[in-house]
Order: structure tokens, then sequence, then C-alpha cells
């Protein structure tokens, strides 16, 4: 279970009717959804703009793995609270780590953890992770998130 | 273009990431889904519980016609007002309309007009729309809906 | 309810899982993207082929109103037959016909009418349909599509 | 990387234009609803109907968690090849593995572990996975699955 006294930024959503499922749960796919939806409103809060309508970048970041927990079926009309968090940055990748709490039963829902690779637009290789990236989720996360940083030769 | 001024009610959506096509605007198809959403707002408003896990009831809804017109794509991120009203109750069904505009910019995104039957459960033939339905719908649209109410006789 | 005589072109597709709602049964708007899909073999058919994934292109088309009758619910697994057709060729838009038939049961599921605007990519506006997508169009069709030709002055 | 000389079942499936998003591959959370018509197909092919429609049932399996590796992206219209077998039965869990392949190219598109419980309908708590599953699956994987079957006293 994912330690949730390292989490510092929540999003909120609203479960939709279209998103349940015959058996009257969010079908399983969808957490996949919210949790996404959580880390873009975490970006966002970051200051970070995730452009996903323009494909002039010189970089893109993709999702190369997904770990899903289902603990408890959310229901329609579910107010769920999203805690999202980067939870490290290595050279060419990094991970978020995310849970779904039920937010008037402070029930847990599902957790997440997804790995993201950054790759150069043209010849899809990995590259480094921006060292402006670095900086501005350390500034956020502080210690809680483990990245590697720029060295500075004295 | 649906008459504006008869419309008493709105909620409220923000256009979530995976909603939106290749074009970079939301495919046509989850207009349906946001029309929906606000369908279901507006009977929770007026009391009347949209109980769709529960298939031991008497009787039940089903849409059979949708008309919908595409006026302005919405974005990633939009934040749109669904405009929603039942115009007509007729003997065994009636009718909503809505329209979707987008909040910041006031433009009008797309309108919707559907036409729903009231069946009964078992049979599956059309029955009379409650009159206590009839009654909460008109006393919350008054004259801008056209209601069949039952004749009481002196 | 559409002419089945005019309809020259069908596609298959088997209703999955995912897509039947709480009720058991496909929800109302996954038809429009069971019609779409229609539309995208009918063209393939013809030899026209849809680019989506590319933004280079000098005219787009988009739909700008869609009309669905839902005659009777197609449910998990069921396979169903889209008929497709392209009613109509004016000046700057044209219309698709469509109809979904439960192919076991020879059952009407569900009927479309969609129009669509072919616009200037640039400025957005509309512009006429191209000459060479009226002549494919009206040599699969023939009769049944009103299409406005080019005239030819002798 | 899961080993593919265990896989005895294969079901297949189309992308449909609706399942890309805005990069122009199929979503993220799409390939978790392909998994999931694999095992349905996996089942219907064992002969196990996997009724979703009733909910009258005294048990029912529900999935606890997912692990998705992402190899490469599909695209429109692709024809995927899904590989789909039961990894192993314990008392009250059994194990899914499938991998996604791109059919025409052979390229690896993705992998899936899950994991599912089988729960009493009534009390929501973990049960045994029914003697008539285990032997099912055993007859059809064989040593490939590890399945804990009912001792045989002598």
């Amino acid at each position: 279970m994912l330690d949730r006294s390292k989490f510092k930024f929540h999003s909120q959503l609203r479960v939709r009717n279209y998103e349940i499922d015959i058996q009257g749960v969010v079908h399983n796919a969808n957490y996949l959804l919210y949790f996404e939806t959580g880390r873009f409103a975490y970006l966002e809060n970051l200051g970070i703009k995730v452009d996903v309508t323009t494909q002039q970048h010189e970089s893109k970041v993709v999702v190369v793995r997904n770990e899903i927990d289902y603990r408890a079926p959310a229901k329609f009309d579910d107010l769920l609270d999203i805690h999202t968090r980067i939870s490290f940055i290595r050279d060419t990748s990094f991970a978020f780590e995310a849970y779904i709490e039920h937010l008037e039963m402070k029930r847990l829902v599902a957790e997440n953890v997804s790995f993201h690779v950054w790759l150069d637009h043209r010849t899809e290789k990995p590259r480094r992770v921006p060292d402006e990236f670095r900086h501005i989720v350390r500034k956020f996360e502080g210690d809680n998130a483990l990245i590697t940083l720029p060295t500075t030769t004295a």
C-alpha cells in the first residue's frame, strides 16, 4: 500500500453515469482515466503545461507501465479524491504514485503506480528528463521524491 | 435553434483529457454523454431520484430519439454549462431540450433534443407517464413545458 | 423509417462487453460510435482514405448534425450489420444515412442520419465538396444519391 | 516479459477509430478493455458462460489488480491478436496473463497480468474458486497453469 503521508496534492472528480458498468460500479478501465486526470491536474498545479493538442514538440512523454490495485468499487455520483505525486525521476524516466479515496466515506478505492519515459519526438528514443522539470518537481515534492539532479562542479 | 429564454436549470462539467479525439476536440459521441449528465442533474434538482442500479422497478424510461446539432467544438479543459429543460410531457412520452455553452467564451457548443418513452418493466409496453412526475415538472417549468395534466372532475 | 432498398453497403461489428451499460444494453451514445465505424468502412470500400492522424490537410470534414432513432436494444456479443450510404451531396455539405440490424434476428436496432460539412482547414470556412469525391460516390450509389455534379459546357 | 510458449488461445480485434487518442495511437486505458475482451473470449472458448447481465448469481468474480506493460503503440485499423491464458488458480483467486501482438507486423504491443478474486455474492467475502472451474481450466491448460486441485483421498 502506498505511503499516504507523502502526498501533497489532490484533485476531485465526480463519477459520471456513463462510467459505471453493468454491475453498477465504475468499470475497472475507467480508473486509469481518473488517474490520468489526476496527473494532468498535478502538472497543471506545478505550472507545467500539458499540451496534448500540438504535435510540434521536440519531445514527448509516454506511459510504459501501469499498476492498479482495486480496493473498493466506486459508484455513480460518488465524489472521489485523487491524490497524486511524482515518486522518482531517473535519467530518462519517472514515476507517478496515486490513490483514489471516496471523499465522504474516507474509503480507499484504488491505487496506481505509473511509469513514464521521456522520448525525443523525431527519433522516438529515450532522452534525459529535462532539468527544468526536475527542479520544478523537486521544489514541490522536496525529499519525498527521489530525483537525480544535475551535479554542479565547484 | 432552441429558445434559450425558456431554460431555468443548468449544470457544469469540465472536459476531461480522454474525451477529446485525434483532432483535439471533444468527440461527437461524447456530447450525448454530456447531455445525459445534464438530464441526470436536472432530475436530481427536482428531487427525482434516478436509480439506475436497481432493476426491481415497475417501470423504466428509454431514449427513443436523439437530435444533436454541433455548433462549435469544445476542447480539453473547457468548462461547459449544460442548460436542460423538459419541453413537453404527452401520454406515454416526454422530451428534453438542452444546449451546451462554453462558459468563458459564452459560445454555443451543441444543442440536443431527446425523446423518451415510459415503459412497463415487465411487458416493455409504453405506459402513461406518472401524474406525480407531471406535477413535479409542471411546478418547476410552469408554462414553458407543454404538459397534459389529469383532468379533475368537478 | 429509412428506405432499406437504397443501401448497397454494409459492414459488421460485434458488441463488446464494455459497451453495454448498467441496464445490460448498448449505451445510447455508443450507437454513434458504431455508425461512425460504418461510415469509415463505407469510405474505405470506395477507396477513399480517411486519414485522421495527419493534420496537414487543406480541408477537413466535420459532423454538424446527428439524428438517431433507437428501435430495439443491442446486447453484449450481438453481431450487428451496419448499412451505410451517402444520400446526398450538395454544395458544401453531404449526408449519410445508416441503419443497424441485428444480424441473426433480422431486427432493426437503430437508424441514423448524419450531416457533414467540408471545411477549408485554415480558414475553417465551408468549401465546395471536391468533384473527385462527388464522382466516386456517384459511381457507387448511382441514382440513389442526389449529387450535384459539375456541369460540362458543350 | 511473459513466456509466449505457454499460450494456447488467442482472439482477434480491430482497433476502432474512436479508440485512438489525440496522439494518433490507442489510448493507454483502452488496452485494459482489449485484454478484458480477450478474457471473455477465452472463457467462452472453454464453455464457461460469462453472464454479466444477470445479478442473481451466488458468486461473482472481481478484478483486484492489473499490471500493464506498453511495448509499442497500436494505431487505427490495426488488427490485433490477443493471446490469453490462466496462469494460476489458488484458493480464492486466480490470474490471467495476456499479450497483444500486432498481427501483420508480429510486433508486441502490450502485456497484462490481471488478478481476480471469487466472491460470495451476498457477503462479498472471498470464497473458494469452484472445483468445476479448476477442472475445466486444468483440462485446457495442462501443466502450464498452476492449479490447486481438490485432493482425493485414497
